[in-house]
């Protein structure tokens, strides 16, 4: 079977098995966990934050910066495809009792008039705005990187407005390499990021939040709070560290695999990729096709493809460590006879 | 002064006042109230509901309407505009943990494509969709009135999707006068209705809200909890039951003089009322007025005419128990002298 | 029917009714109720505070309180016996997510080492302590009055731990005049203090919310999100005025009635009122009499004298401005045939 | 250093290591990873659940449990020293917006009558009561088991009561070690319970929720929002399982070494311990001690013994799974070294 769901089914390989069996722990809600505490220190240095916390999930570090950051009543400011809106069971509103103020955009950018306009006056009705809210690189839009230009604008407002930024920086990496800067420039912008190493970055399981020195010792409580508080969670963090030491820069193959892959479904297929293709994530959409969705993918399943629909209209493909070159030069045969057979 | 700002700024009459002080009043905490227990029992007869609770102001009656209807993690889905988004402190969150899933809309009505696929499907990444929120007539749309096929057409998509439907109905009596319909008719199609006491009909404090039997005692405890749980409550009810008895047909009148301002604001001067005005309420656009929307609110103030900024480039006039007829040929005159002024 | 179930009973005297038929009004949410704002202005004064907010009841000022002091994940420190913790439907947790952590208490007053020791230190497992509380006088102790020097001793330890004070005084002047001191000695000693108008001092509905006035500010938004903002609100702080200006001194006859009352059921019944009664409350304990609470209840029932039931094994009896001296002696005559009849 | 502050601080053994270098992973948030399903399965056979659900910690399990449970607004009963209420941050009102209602209790037992008495009424002023919660052992009081007797009676009364039970059995399988029962004759009388794998159990991050299938289901869809859905969980999953199919037994051992350790606390030294030692857990009380609490953590540290301040005068020792017999003799000469020297 060649996975293309998600980049976060990749296996962690032999020699992460190994790193992770010869791990040196301790008990890390006492703070006594060495790997975890060189993991959390070589993560905020690579993001030029003064400290870094290790989460269970990206939803864990967006949870936990959330409840850092804001108070009930307030609203976060945030695209409408935003993952924490989409897919975090209201876990904004539950936990934390902030509105989400869900926004248009244009692959992730909310244009900088709609964003300060968004932005509540002082008003006995209103609530206070709280918190901006970004994605990079932003799933919904196809794996879309934030400019910088627009990261530095947001910031500048948000810095003008008293107001923080996060960012769910999940595939932050993806942004980094297919935007040619390093993932330091982008955080510079932000004043809490997060970022997963259980996707593109291949370990099992993980995330990492990071931010300022009180915001992180804030931060430790909430994931407390959210029962994220392990024991000897080193084996979580050495197969971590390894992937951010290893990992970091075949995620170009990744968009190269995605490039072409997208360019082949516009090629031979009736979907449309109708987005640009800048890192490893695909978006193809079924509008035109003579098959619906769910019968792309029962068909793709049936040639050993997994993909997902997206939304009610679309597939997502989504290129990672465990797809090959060679996969892909599979996948394509594959998408081309999936179109003969529709055509018959 | 000319107050247009809003119907909520109405004094109660002398009659009003009258019927205040000699109001028969018990302990409305023990059910004891004689007043609001006839208040109650009235509108609830008048809704065609089998229940009602009377709560010291929309926000309020909206407020225990999402906590009796929800469950935190819950989405409830409403129009982007909905003055329960909008103007209420993002209480829905903060109290009820649920989150807002906005959509767009035309006068308050999101299509039923729309509607239909915010539903969301059974996902352990999603919220559940836990009430859907109709505003009636729709505020910031101008007062705009909801078809009784929509919320027929709403109504069975909820039904079939099991998710209870709640109307903001604010300005409830405003839309049946003015479509000419029963508030009877309209709150058929829903499952609890909320509607003003203080607002067109006139009475100084207080709301309503309504829906069957078990609803309304499970809204009562949540009413405790808000605060709302008054004492002799029979002084604020009497003149409530007045207002229901007296003003709701006088309402016809508002909208009467709304439309004939309209077109005089259309007629006079460079502002622009794009919407069709229905009941009581007209948003003046400022975008091609040789004054911005501060602007045209001092310069109306200074000829004792009150009106508010509603949006960064509109206006809104409400006309209202306290305005007359005789009222609106000065405004009117009022709004022509500033236009030549700004031509000047 | 005499009616001792509580002080919350007392309906408006004629008086009261035509201040309120003649109150100036405007709208309370655009702060244009002159009623209201010289209410406020009065309150803020008589108890030595910045500023003050009028709300519907004494939950909705505790909460509003609550709201304003805290944030979730903490923990207010309060007696066991809390009206907040027993009586407010758990608010405190379901809006404000903050955890009651309940103590023991002699007559609403905790000793100081418990106090103290329960006050969190710094660790990632603990909920910081967000607030004290404390409630006066002591409605479960059958109205006690807090000590002064008890109040003083837990400011500096409040100061000291940076940790805000709010008394719920729903029957703060019941304490003052008891105690002989002023409402403003007592609020020195607490950051927010509320107390009601519709309990001894007879006005029909509404409380006072009290402190600094940024407090004040904030407390006024978490009232419009809970349902608090009124309209044209002068109608119910005209007779709260009045009852400020002509009913505190009476109170001293409530305690005097009370006292009288206490004595008799202790000399002609098997009830024990077992506390000091300070104020306007008696809680007379049923362990030992013939008969059980509720058929107490109902004996009193048909003679005409309403009682309630406050605990499994204790009645309450609630003197107040309907109750005249005559009436109590009507009501010890009445104690007294129950018990012979218990007798026979 | 001999570590006796808690059974968290254990070391995977090499075997262990050696289950997660080769075990079987895949993406449990899309229910894929073998590993997890089996250890769900093979945990709630061994509890006669129909279900369960691994949880990254014994608070992540607690919470999910309540959010699943309860809804705002209600009350959970407790004792008064339950770990829920003292070391989880809050969360249970942060998060569900439940009030704890906390009760004195005698080794983790609430007496029947007051927990009776604790169940609400139905009244408007009052929570329900959503939650009653049992803790198995019962930390605060040394490792307390709860009698079979004793859940019966609970059982039964929340039965009548339509009330759920939850237990905190985070060192259930040393309750039922020490009692000669199985876990599945304690699981019986509580409809869900959860037990940690990192505690004595040994495995090195981990815990277990179990109940009914449905009741599952929920709680997933809460571990989810709690940030604890992870991809290949296997890895923690798989030496969970060796725990489970390994370490049972063995807590004996632990409990045996407390025994011995306890007993010679009392003979050799002023510190006293004051409970029955039933499982692996000694509370040692400083109160006649020549040497305050801190000191003692201290005085043993400087012997390369680990133990943890518990209370102002009290301190933990906790056997584990790293802890030999033969350790637990040179931490008796150490304590008596400890207690020579405060004797000169």
């Amino acid at each position: 079977m060649i996975d293309l769901r998600s980049d976060t089914v990749t296996k962690p390989s032999q020699i992460m098995r190994d790193v992770m069996a010869k791990a040196d722990v301790g008990d890390d809600v006492y703070g006594e966990d060495p790997t975890v505490n060189e993991l959390e220190r070589y993560a905020a240095e690579l993001l030029g934050k003064e400290a870094a916390l290790f989460v269970t999930s990206g939803t864990q570090g967006n949870q936990a910066a959330i409840l850092t950051h804001t108070r009930p009543g307030q609203e976060a400011i945030m695209d409408e495809d935003a993952h924490v809106f989409v897919y975090e069971g209201a876990a904004i509103s539950a936990f934390a009792g902030v509105q989400s103020r869900t926004l248009p955009h244009i692959r992730g950018e909310i244009s900088m008039e709609t964003l300060k306009e968004a932005i509540r006056a002082d008003d006995v009705h209103y609530p206070e705005t709280g918190l901006i809210w970004l994605e990079n690189t932003h799933n919904r839009s196809g794996g879309a990187v934030l400019n910088q230009t627009y990261l530095k604008d947001v910031h500048l407002l948000a810095k003008q407005s008293r107001i923080p930024v996060h960012m769910d920086g999940a595939r932050l990496f993806n942004a980094a390499v297919a935007s040619n800067t390093s993932v330091r420039d982008i955080a510079q912008y932000v004043d809490s990021v997060q970022f997963c190493l259980s996707k593109g970055l291949g370990a099992p399981v993980g995330s990492i939040l990071a931010g300022e020195q009180t915001f992180i010792e804030k931060a430790r409580k909430k994931r407390k709070m959210l029962g994220g508080g392990l024991r000897q969670a080193g084996i979580l963090a050495a197969p971590g560290l390894l992937a951010l030491k290893s990992n970091i820069q075949r995620l170009a193959e990744d968009h190269d695999q995605a490039k072409r892959l997208a360019e082949a479904i516009n090629t031979y297929t009736d979907l449309s990729v109708n987005h640009e293709v800048e890192t490893n994530i695909i978006v193809a959409d079924t509008h035109e096709s003579k098959m619906t969705a769910p019968e792309w993918v029962n068909a793709m399943n049936e040639k050993d493809v997994a993909i997902i629909q997206y939304k009610p209209e679309a597939l997502r493909f989504t290129t990672n460590l465990d797809v090959s070159k060679k996969d892909i030069d599979a996948v394509i045969e594959k998408l081309k006879d999936c179109s003969r057979k529709a055509d018959d």
